[in-house]
């Protein structure tokens, strides 16, 4: 082995980057190490056979390989047992300086310098990789995103069957709430093997608020925002998709607002491609709402007072449902393999919110669309 | 204010301290200041309203207070950005010196160094405080452990009811699988409001080994361990419970496995209170287990061959499902408020498993069971 290393430290159900690169999900942290000649796994003794026979790395060791439990009963504390566990690796290979990626914790960066390894920080290690979803990962993608698709259809059928009672949405004789979508939505995702945290149905005045979830007794002729972005339980790969709907009698300034959307949406996706900077498409999001008599947060394209987009237009979808590249007013060339939201919205605190979203994959000549679902507002 | 304050930047879904202090719970990172006589929250423009509405922080400032548009655009990347951004409102309250939680991004704190701020970082700072379970947070963990019951009830009763064919157990005339328990439990927790990732239903060979999620299709005469660990979708806290099932008869080796298990759990609970060295609840579990004939990882517990105890005895349970303490080999006091696990199990290649775990509040003269759900292995 060579005497630097790339090093990675952590549980891999919330950092994506280990799971991407071991395929091992485990609950409790693992220890990572990668050199041009090799790739060494090392976790707990009781994680050891499951690693080897579900994880992608070869070279499984045990923590008790290197004495963990006499380490902990030494050391000051869990971050400082662990650093002392990787130092101890890092000896056993003759490692001297270790790459980290950016989320690494600041405890076990300083531990490990305190025992002479140098710590090298210098941005996101696997991140342009982890940007170009291979054909495998655009169908996990796809196929949580049908999941996404089969609840959101769920949700507009609650929707499409209210029956409205002083200006209120009943089913069945029960109030009709985001509540009620949420459990329906998060139910059907269940089902087609997916777990969503976050769930969004916004009714009325919160749905000018885009990560409001929940706003009780839903309401005739007033906008509901619903959005899903499950996660699949096995591949860890998410979809995401946004839909608005109104029961009953939209105001002119809603459908105005929807049209607005609808048509910025279409100008997103008319502009993506590999190649393309990432904040034209989002300049060409705020023209189109600003021709149509609306504002958005970037200087040209601002009227105060009005309906406004007050996000960016998308972001990149994953093992992370929110992950690089960001499609905003910064620069951010987008590539192939890419895959993105294009979801843009406009809110206003009295007509309430629209928002419209999809999640494509960037290609050479422009995009494949990974959503099949209707945008019409009627449910 | 003072020139030192404690800061905390991450999202809230998965950062627990972050949350605990500031009761905002979001998908995008927060940052979160905190002096002896100041407490502020800087969320972005779009989630202003909803962290003053929502949160527990009066002060909440915004991003673009700090340009962070700007910003960005004039920086190497989003850590370096949020370095910036973190910078910015450090000056703004001359701030010159922070403490941080030991899972800070190491691309954060040297960020910050680079601009002349110090950086502290000496041990956890809330987590002698998180540990103390307030009388709303034991609430919250009985009512997603009642959530758990209730699945396991679900589980145990398609085992109750299973058909034997060849060996194997069918329901309705389907197959009974792993992933048939997992959906059913996973569904009855989603109708209690909560949501849950990695249930464990593992049967026969499988059940050896504990972090194994799935096992295909159920045996007769085989054990099942169903571990079931809900988080609730709005309080965040976990409940955290596992039964060990047989349908038909299991063998007499597996029996006298089962007796050892609830002994030791006995054992275990008779130890517990606070100022009680958490390592000699564990030993204790060790003693009874190697006096019934089995093994454990502890020096003078170890019978080689014969079935093992491969894990410590507990965890905390709270906002992680794994959380400080641990009852293991490992010195740790335990304190009045403590919620933890009592888990002992046993595990053997070809005997399959057996694991029984209860949630318990640690209390002055002993703990107060927030489990009440037999151990009966009959289904």
């Amino acid at each position: 082995m060579s005497s630097e290393a790339t090093l990675l430290f952590g549980e891999t159900y919330h950092h994506p980057s280990i799971y991407w690169r071991t395929r091992f999900l485990a609950p409790d942290p693992i220890v990572y190490l990668e050199t041009d000649e090799d790739r060494i796994l090392l976790v707990s003794p009781m994680e050891v056979h499951r690693a080897r026979v579900q994880g992608q790395i070869e070279r499984v060791l045990s923590y008790e390989d290197f004495d963990f439990t006499a380490i902990q009963r030494g050391s000051s504390g869990s971050d400082d047992a662990y650093a002392q566990l990787i130092a101890a690796l890092l000896r056993r290979f003759s490692i001297l300086r270790v790459r980290v990626e950016p989320d690494c914790p600041v405890s076990v960066a300083r531990a490990l310098e305190r025992r002479d390894i140098e710590v090298v920080s210098s941005g996101p290690i696997f991140a342009t990789e982890m940007r170009s979803k291979s054909a495998a990962e655009v169908e996990a993608i796809r196929s949580s995103q049908q999941a996404a698709e089969n609840a959101m259809a769920v949700a507009r059928d609650l929707l499409r069957h209210a029956e409205v009672r002083d200006g209120f949405l009943f089913h069945d004789g029960d109030a009709l709430s985001s509540a009620t979508l949420i459990g329906a939505i998060e139910a059907e995702l269940l089902r087609r093997g997916c777990g969503a945290d976050g769930t969004i149905a916004a009714g009325g005045p919160a749905s000018a608020n885009p990560h409001v979830a929940d706003s009780g007794h839903l309401e005739v002729d007033r906008s509901v925002i619903i959005d899903i972005f499950p996660q699949h339980k096995q591949t860890r790969y998410h979809g995401d998709i946004t839909r608005t709907y109104v029961v009953g009698q939209p105001s002119q300034m809603w459908l105005r607002m929807y049209e607005a959307v609808r048509d910025a949406h279409q100008a997103a996706l008319a502009r993506l491609g590999a190649g393309v900077n990432g904040r034209e498409v989002h300049l060409a999001v705020c023209a189109a709402l600003y021709e149509a008599g609306f504002s958005s947060l970037v200087d040209d394209y601002r009227r105060p007072g009005t309906p406004e987009m007050i996000h960016g237009t998308g972001h990149g979808v994953g093992l992370l449902v929110h992950e690089a590249p960001r499609i905003s007013d910064l620069d951010m060339e987008l590539r192939e393999g890419d895959v993105v939201t294009i979801e843009p919205g406009l809110y206003h605190p009295d007509h309430g919110g629209v928002r419209l979203e999809d999640t494509v994959l960037v290609t050479a000549g422009g995009y494949r669309n990974l959503t099949d679902y209707s945008m019409e507002w009627r449910p």
